[in-house]
């Protein structure tokens, strides 16, 4: 399974894990591939830095990489406060009226309010960047496409190079025009945010676009050693995964409260999910529950733009985890969650990734 | 490339190739694939029996294919006319307005305005079944599913094995329940009627729910040997193309008038299609072009049931076809389409699904 991108960062599988969680990410890293930790849910650059640190004692001396979210063009800046302001009576009363309706408990008085998602921030994601740089990361990816031109400059100054998602073909060679050195190429069946052309077209079609200058990687629709060699066959030098390990022993462990969530997403069927803008105002596949079905009923207002809707929906996600209730949840994750039949420990996973890639080969090669 | 499918179909690769054209079936046959004719065309069983007799005289003793649209669910059965009256003022008022403000001109008097396309009426689609048994047919598969079961058991009859399309995994296990052969897994990024799930997921998800049964092809998204490489990683044993062919040579000779709708899909991207209940009343991905647009518009109505939307847009589709105006196309096709760059023979097709599947598995062999 040796591509030329194991070279290039300096591990043993060309399996690339985004997550969450900082025990999920240690063990891909661990387990040869390479763990990227999702740095949007640290508001506080401090609780980052101190998960870093737990991330450089607890990967073995096995190279790492962190997620930021740069939307291309910068969304409102303001603090939690000015920006809720923004939001309108309307769509607090429907979430209120629909978390009720849905038999969602408020919170217990003594929990904290956490203000909402502000990773995508430029300022929160440029500080998430620079408290990074100061640990031994061998990628910056920017799940939202390129990262402003001076932010790619300031990994490239540490010898850090910078990945980022692309859904078209054009998106990856702006990608690359702006000094971005790796390409995901995330297909329609992806978790979170993502575009409408299928891995199956999108993966050669970025290959051909930007392949002869840069790594590509296939995301979107893979959890399996089959699904690795259909990536690399198409022309991708790697993957991408990101849902798989929602379904993991080490993603309860950083995530504490995940039974109801991963209770759903076992039971869960390929045709389970939905792309919908309520999660943060752009496109994303959810998991399909309660939930997400309320959004698309006829009363349903029409979601915000990013930041706002994040803003808005992120204290009803604080009362729907506390509720741990499997048929109200609001988790992004991909199409391959039919092929999420129960909770595995990471090192599995990855077990099963080279052994089913073999055997895939083995079955295309002749004699 | 060659798998179990070529000793069940006695051919040489396992690509088969759905065309109404019978000059790309009969090419695609001659080339080593399986060329499958589409019978929806045919109002009139003489005019398959015509059609079919010209296949048999050329295509060199090689095998083909028909395929036959009957949709599990019995629709209104009727002639054209009494169907006609079904169809709603607000909707002949919208579809003439949306013509003429797109410069859509009235036909000539002389010509004929064709009947619609009434092939998915299960009388029309069994007559079809009765004049492709009385040819040397190897195959007769169903876009919409499984066919009845007397159907299947007259096909067997005659040693005709059936094929039938499946958007869904629980739908491919049904089509075997059924007694259906082969089952050919079609994902999202396909043309014409397609589900939601994207083929990276459903190919492994349909080869592990019925592989161990019956071949198991991939549809959807396929145009290049590197894409056949992937489908039979995935778990497949052959693969269905069907949009590929719009693009080539052979289909102009079949279809005059197509020079504006090739001229259309040539210039087209991957992004340049949309998944719309325009053309039949159930989803179907056409190619975007200011027709599908103005279906989306605010005072555009919903599309009626199959078989009334059908019947409603049939004379627009021949006037659209006369005008010859590559902006106003009414296709179906694949986000594939981004690929089909030039119009080319089909012999030139069938060699790169050749050439681009060898290097691809070269790739993944390691040494």
């Amino acid at each position: 399974m040796r591509t030329s991108l194991c070279d290039r960062l300096g591990i043993d599988l060309p399996i690339v894990g985004f997550t969450p969680s900082e025990h999920v990410a240690a063990a891909i890293s661990r387990a040869g591939g390479l763990g990227v930790l999702g740095c949007v849910r640290f508001n506080d650059a401090a609780e980052l830095e101190r998960v870093l640190c737990w991330m450089d004692e607890n990967t073995g001396g096995k190279p790492y990489g962190v997620d930021i979210v740069m939307p291309a063009k910068i969304p409102a800046e303001g603090t939690s406060v000015d920006l809720a302001k923004m939001i309108p009576d309307e769509h607090r009363q429907f979430v209120d009226r629909t978390l009720t309706a849905l038999g969602v408990p408020p919170l217990p008085e003594e929990v904290d309010e956490r203000a909402g998602v502000l990773g995508w921030l430029h300022s929160v994601a440029r500080s998430h960047v620079e408290v990074a740089l100061k640990h031994p990361i061998r990628l910056i990816a920017n799940a939202l496409g390129s990262p402003p031109v001076d932010v790619i400059e300031q990994c490239h100054a540490h010898g850090v190079p910078v990945a980022a998602l692309a859904g078209k073909a054009e998106h990856a060679v702006r990608h690359v025009e702006n000094g971005v050195d790796i390409v995901v190429a995330q297909g329609y069946e992806a978790g979170g945010h993502t575009g409408e052309i299928a891995s199956m077209v999108l993966v050669p079609e970025i290959a051909d676009a930007v392949g002869d200058r840069v790594p590509v990687l296939a995301a979107g629709g893979i959890g399996s050693g089959r699904q690795v060699a259909a990536a690399l066959a198409l022309g991708a030098v790697g993957v991408w995964m990101g849902s798989f390990w929602l379904a993991t022993e080490e993603y309860a462990q950083t995530m504490s409260g995940s039974e109801a969530m991963q209770e759903a997403l076992v039971k869960a069927g390929s045709s389970d999910t939905v792309r919908t803008r309520i999660y943060t105002g752009k496109p994303a596949r959810l998991l399909k529950t309660r939930w997400t079905e309320a959004w698309s009923a006829a009363d349903a207002p029409a979601p915000l733009p990013m930041p706002l809707q994040n803003l808005l929906v992120s204290p009803a996600h604080n009362r729907i985890h506390a509720a741990n209730d499997p048929t109200v949840v609001s988790m992004p994750v991909g199409q391959i969650v039919g092929r999420m039949d129960r909770v595995r420990p990471v090192s599995e996973v990855m077990a099963e990734l080279v052994t089913g890639y073999e055997e895939a080969v083995r079955r295309l090669t002749p004699g």
